[in-house]
């Protein structure tokens, strides 16, 4: 089967609809996805800058939040905005999501998109995160203690650092082989790209 | 006939593909097309940069030709690259373009793109302009003189700010009415709007 590497960010906006749409296209194509999750934050730093760019740089994000709201309604995705906080810390979800197989990984990252875009949810609060594992039939107190070990939050340092040494600067980003594909509006394209 | 206001600057590389492609689709749906040249520069400084953030930000660059090459491919648009130089100054070819009516200002632009991306050719000289303006059948003397007149300078100015104004803050954009599209990726979005 061939094969498409997702990298997203609990925090990033273009990262919700992606991750919301991905699977469905890929089962479509015979295409199977690896869930990468990773933080921008150190990406961002190492450009030099301490938020995200859509609150550095206010009229590209209130076009993103504009632009968002079409890529929403155009999937029937819910989207509610503005969001109590932007961006929220997904270093807490990325490091759990890190602890999931590939049976699971999939439906804990939608549902703390959901809860971050749709509910306006701390995705950074234990209660959040508890509640998404335990309606996944997941030991929240089990997960969230795995999250937590050093070597699971070298684990994500690790991608972090992976998704830099990539080429990776955004998220979402697609990975075929070493070629990347930036952006919710690539998806498509980076699964035909793993289909070639 | 329905409209749609194309934002574009001469050094832009996204700009490149979307002034080739516009007209042929804007016609194809009976929507008319209003060519809008202005400058990134002074809303680049406005954010605090004084260069492309594809130099400021090598990843996204390097990313920026891969997937640019990737369009162009896509549609059959010629595209030398890696370019003499980036960004081009277009200073010049958009004081120009602004003293053309609109039966001549699309065809101009076209072949300032093609000398930019395509022909490796430096945009901000007299003699590429000129070449570029005789080859219409405009005189060249008589257009670049009416560029550099005080009040086209002044014209550029305004219609930077105006863009300013209206929200963009890269480019290729798009308006229709007061709803901004920006980059290549929405052109055909907002040839669907423009006709609503």
């Amino acid at each position: 089967m061939a094969a498409l590497e997702f990298w997203y960010e609990f925090a990033s906006t273009y990262s919700y609809p992606a991750a919301m749409r991905i699977q469905g296209l890929a089962e479509d194509a015979g295409v199977s996805v690896r869930w990468r999750p990773f933080l921008l934050g150190p990406i961002f730093a190492a450009q030099g800058w301490n938020d995200s760019p859509f609150n550095i740089y206010p009229a590209k994000g209130r076009y993103m939040w504009c632009d968002l709201e079409r890529i929403c309604e155009a999937h029937d995705i819910p989207l509610v905005q503005p969001p109590a906080r932007f961006p929220q810390n997904g270093l807490k979800a990325a490091r759990i999501a890190l602890t999931l197989g590939d049976a699971r990984i999939a439906d804990f990252s939608r549902a703390v998109y959901t809860a971050n875009f749709a509910q306006q949810k701390d995705i950074s609060h234990d209660a959040t995160l508890a509640g998404i594992l335990a309606r996944l039939g997941i030991d929240a107190d089990a997960a969230l203690a795995a999250a937590h070990a050093p070597e699971n939050k070298e684990k994500l340092k690790n991608q972090t650092e992976e998704a830099m040494g990539r080429g990776i600067f955004g998220a979402p980003s697609f990975i075929v082989g070493d070629e990347l594909f930036w952006g919710n509006d690539r998806l498509a394209e980076a699964i035909v790209r793993a289909k070639q």
